[in-house]
């Protein structure tokens, strides 16, 4: 059996990502589509809309074989960690290709990988935006820049592939209708993942409907929305009692945003008012978002970076296409293989998922972690 | 003129309290009463069932003239330190005596003391509940025990005094009525503050009304009554998302507490529940509510012995007795006083009652520090 590699959010799942399931196999003949998808904090430092096992079954629905998670300490990364995750984890599991959405995909990200021979240097920056200083590099070295999210993205699984020895055929496909950014829903089939939180948010049902499947719709209409605003009363807490010197451990703190995080927090009284003044030229706000989140999940920059250098594949759901992928790749995965979770996983190796989920059953109120089993879906 | 000082919380204020402050003056024939009061958080580990400022009033209507704040780091402390805090204001400010209720007045605490020469090296042991340790300890050196809440504190208030070089005169009087813990009422003028706090929250309004001053059911009648279960979800949350290594920091932990801790918090549904689940013939309830607070309020041990090192004349309130007073001993004050909370202050010297009172606020929604000012009783 061959298999192709998805990288997702499913934020949630849309006419788009089915569309990028079915080219995946199209384009690359595979067997076996292998999703790997963020648990419940996404990498644009924000809680998923439904928590992981919805996001799985929708997965599983619109028909990926086997669904991964990808690690908290991954999946609130920027673009470049992001992509290390997932590639590391489609590798192990022995992919041979990555299908992604890009605006460009006519880009040649090996040319251009080439023209910039200090991206890795770039990836170790973190005081700048990353997307802007690596830009403002490629540009000095090639005249270009990659200013859609997902050409940015699709770069960094490029050099992440590369460097984890090229064992992924990168197939980049066109991104179908909506800016990844649109806030507003059109007449068209594809929309974006904004667009559609927004007017689930607004209970918009008749204009989602031509934009989602069928079970996106019934879920969005039954579940809870969760969003940052559920979380602003614990982390206005944290940061009334967080001391500066421990807030600058937490990841992805830049020198001196935990001074402006105290001060701005004195006054706030929303997640985006709090914002708002902490907002400034040097941060975007997916970046203080993603410090939000390490906040609020109390992750350090030394948690982080550890738990990374120990990423593990958990399977968060399968078909018997997926399982028996899954069975036919076991015994020469180099990674763990976790299905469940038991008292030393929770407290050691995937600790710091686990208490990601805790924090989201906050609001959620559904066991995340504990007792839950990968979903099965019978073919 | 001389000063008699009072140590007390006042949670809340009640006939007993009136009678220690008519008997503190008659005794002494001072001119003017200074009284020390916690601020938000109390010595046994929980908020005060109003806060700091509606307190201050209620003393200042029952004739304290100069109320000043014991700080967090003292007023959440064992008996022991708690007195020390206490006394430290009281000599500070120039008080020539303390008078304080105790159960057994007529002990010699000078003679118990001269009997446990070892007294302030148990001081220092934390992994015991300390009135556990010091009473086997007093019980093999004298034969006797104090069993009695404020025969303890006596005790304590005897020891700090004499650390601080003897300048109060201490004053035992016989506390009236109920005991200290007694959780119901008798149709007596006097009640414990357990049995108070317990038929307020039962709004037993008919029953409180002999047992308190009219100010005090009026406030108890229309404020918010502040308990824990109001900041379970942040402890909660807090519990969830801290390391063991971190929490091994706080305040007051025992050694492997804080694993303890962090197993009972995974399925606790309440304050009470988690600590049910929690107490072990090891760990008293008060020492575990203290733990808890020093959780809450992420009061490191580190934090706590260096700001102890540093306390403050805070002032909360005073009359124009009070005030005249405060101006006679403000040139030979020896510790700093503070009447406002500035930028500086605030990131300084006062941060650790500026957090406790930004947590009490989350709740009660009064500024408890900033922008406030001491509250002025026309005589």
């Amino acid at each position: 059996m061959r298999a192709v590699g998805l990288i997702t959010e499913y934020n949630p799942l849309h006419n788009g990502h089915l569309y990028h399931l079915t080219q995946a196999k199209q384009r690359t003949g595979a067997d076996c589509t292998v999703v790997v998808m963020s648990g419940n904090w996404l990498q644009r430092g924000e809680p998923a809309i439904l928590d992981k096992w919805t996001r799985t079954q929708l997965a599983l629905d619109a028909g990926a074989d086997l669904v991964i998670e990808l690690p908290v300490f991954y999946a609130t990364q920027p673009a470049h960690l992001f992509a290390r995750g997932g590639v590391e984890l489609l590798t192990a599991l022995g992919c041979d290709s990555l299908v992604f959405g890009a605006e460009h995909p006519e880009l040649d990200f090996g040319q251009l990988m080439a023209a910039f021979p200090n991206g890795r240097e770039a990836f170790k920056q973190y005081n700048a935006t990353y997307a802007t200083l690596f830009n403002a590099a490629l540009k000095t070295a090639t005249g270009q820049a990659l200013t859609k999210a997902n050409d940015m993205l699709g770069f960094c699984y490029y050099v992440a592939n590369q460097h984890l020895g090229g064992q992924l055929k990168l197939v980049p496909i066109k991104r179908q209708g909506a800016d990844h950014n649109d806030d507003h829903l059109t007449a068209d089939q594809f929309a974006s993942g904004t667009a559609i939180r927004q007017a689930a948010r607004q209970h918009q049902w008749d204009a989602l409907a031509p934009v989602v499947p069928a079970a996106t719709l019934t879920q969005l209409q039954t579940q809870h929305l969760t969003q940052w605003a559920d979380f602003w009363p614990y982390l206005h807490y944290q940061l009334l009692t967080t001391t500066v010197e421990r807030s600058g451990q937490y990841d992805q703190m830049a020198e001196g945003l935990e001074y402006r995080l105290r001060e701005m927090a004195q006054g706030a009284t929303s997640f985006t008012a709090f914002l708002q003044q902490v907002k400034s030229k040097r941060y975007t706000y997916t970046r203080l978002q993603r410090v939000a989140t390490a906040m609020l999940l109390q992750l350090t920059a030394t948690e982080v970076q550890t738990a990374q250098a120990h990423n593990y594949v958990r399977v968060l759901g399968f078909n018997q296409t997926g399982q028996t992928y899954l069975h036919q790749v076991k015994k020469s995965l180099n990674l763990p293989l976790y299905t469940k979770i038991n008292q030393k996983l929770r407290l050691h190796e995937m600790a710091l998922d686990y208490r990601a989920g805790r924090v989201y059953e906050l609001i959620n109120g559904q066991s995340q972690d504990l007792y839950r089993r990968p979903l099965i879906k019978s073919n």
